[in-house]
């Protein structure tokens, strides 16, 4: 990225079964003067278009710096043998493969110049599995591409709550065994460093307990006394401004909404409840610890309203407004 | 309960070193008209009310039905040997042996005669603990005393959401190890038929799923195929109106919350971080599957603001008055 010009952001458009196509064409009017460029295929983008009512011209082009991007005009970089006919609402392989190629070329393009950003609509992590792909969603992909594999985090960030997950898309019966103090020490650092250059200070965190009411001081399981105490003793030490082992039920209120610039969650549902309550359509995911800059709207595929053209923009607004400022 | 004349009911203060007694007394000017009868001990009613700057008197009396509250005069019905001086923020094994003899004796006067509701102030599990009481909480302890111990289920009400919680305070751990299918029926039943009740039809019930995304259609975890789907297709067989498993992260949003009269949750944070960011001093604990009825309200012993009678008390307004209508 060349100072004083627009930083080139890739998208790409997700599971073309999917809300990503859909979401990504109507939001085209207003994010075009950003100059994004599609990695992708053609047949989902035009059929998208033309669900919406769109007239939306697709240009081939070879590098992302190429683009010409305008309202009615996508610029794409397609990835050779993935197009394909979209069937919304339906989960399948062959879309699988498309959305899983379209990630690994955008990310090519990213290692090669990480001033480029990438905002990714979402996957269906079924299609993926069907399609033997070994990663359970993006952010697993993106960190073992980038060489940073489990010292990646995923962080949620909005205008009324930021969340940062210690572990994600795995068994809730896994959480306990494989959550470290390590683990947590690691996300709060990345989630401390990314809020401390948004904020231009240090962030106040606030770190959820494991167990109900954070253990009630032991009594509850004693992952609080031997994984979560330690690791928020040891980021105090390291002077970080962490609160916790906090009682995560009423942890997500009012006053400590304002009180704490993030929320440290220990696992998936414990982060993202309070986040899709709060932020629905407006949470971008932003994965930590990538060489480049990557966001995802918070949304899902939302297959059950797929391909009506309803679908809510807003969150891949934000998603692509987080990375072009 | 004799027709026309109103419901007994008993209060217990709760673990005398927290809010509970405070919010006793300072409520009491909107609740004496429903005859409410304090079950306890003398000296942390006195103290709150000083605390409080509230000139109440304190009168004895032998059983509920002699008790004649006014605004300024709160019957007690008072438990021999468990008189002690609050220590306000402290977590002690005498508060703890206190707070349960009031349960215990409460609960005896509700088997007697279970007409009389039960009304009970937040414990310390951790003080019942230090005491050697071998229950979690009270839920556990009114469920075996009254002989339905594993049948009951811990619901929480409010205007905004209604939630009931298959498994309740066990390690996070032992969630997946621990929850069953009949356990999710059993709780769904009672959850229906409380709710039916109150609302005069079937209630529209929405159950959670157990990993992220409900386990993204057995991507992650086989608990969704193993244990909850089971359990749901058994509740629709049998006619009740509940749909899911639904990934639990974007279950409580605007719309589900207007489209579904009642969640089942699957472990205390996944119900009980939504409860309290959308009802944090409304929502009232139920407890479904008693003889009797019994609510508390949906907030601690906040120990750290004990003392200081700043405590909500619109929670045990709630907690009452849904056993008083």
């Amino acid at each position: 990225m060349v100072m004083g010009d627009r930083r080139t952001v890739l998208i790409t458009p997700g599971d073309p079964d999917g809300i990503g196509p859909e979401v990504l064409v109507r939001a085209w009017g207003c994010i075009a003067g950003d100059r994004p460029v599609v990695v992708g295929a053609p047949t989902p983008i035009s059929a998208a278009a033309r669900l919406c009512g769109l007239d939306l011209e697709i240009v081939p082009v070879r590098t992302p710096e190429e683009a010409d991007p305008a309202l009615n005009r996508i610029p794409l970089l397609e990835v050779p043998g993935t197009d394909l006919e979209p069937q919304w609402g339906v989960v399948s392989a062959e879309a699988g493969r498309a959305s899983f190629a379209w990630v690994e070329r955008a990310v090519d393009l990213c290692l090669a110049d990480p001033t480029r950003a990438l905002v990714t609509g979402p996957i269906s992590k079924q299609a993926w599995a069907l399609a033997d792909i070994p990663y359970p969603g993006h952010t697993g992909y993106l960190a073992e591409r980038c060489g940073v594999a489990g010292k990646e985090a995923m962080a949620f960030v909005s205008p009324k709550i930021n969340a940062v997950l210690a572990t994600t898309h795995i068994p809730l019966a896994e959480v306990a065994t494989r959550l470290t103090a390590a683990r947590i020490v690691q996300v709060a650092r990345l989630f401390r460093d990314f809020l401390k250059n948004r904020l231009g200070r240090e962030p106040r965190l606030a770190l959820c307990g494991l167990n109900p009411h954070a253990g009630d001081s032991g009594v509850i399981g004693d992952e609080e006394e031997r994984i979560v105490l330690p690791a928020a003793e040891g980021l105090r030490a390291d002077g970080l401004d962490i609160t916790g082992p906090l009682a995560a039920d009423t942890l997500f209120t009012g006053k400590n909404l304002s009180r704490f610039d993030g929320f440290v969650a220990l696992y998936h549902d414990q982060g993202l409840i309070p986040v899709k309550l709060l932020a629905f359509n407006t949470a971008v995911n932003v994965t930590l610890g990538l060489p480049f800059l990557r966001t995802s709207p918070g949304h899902g595929t939302a297959f059950d309203i797929a391909g009506r053209g309803m679908a809510d923009t807003e969150s891949i607004l934000s998603a692509l407004s987080a990375v072009v400022k």
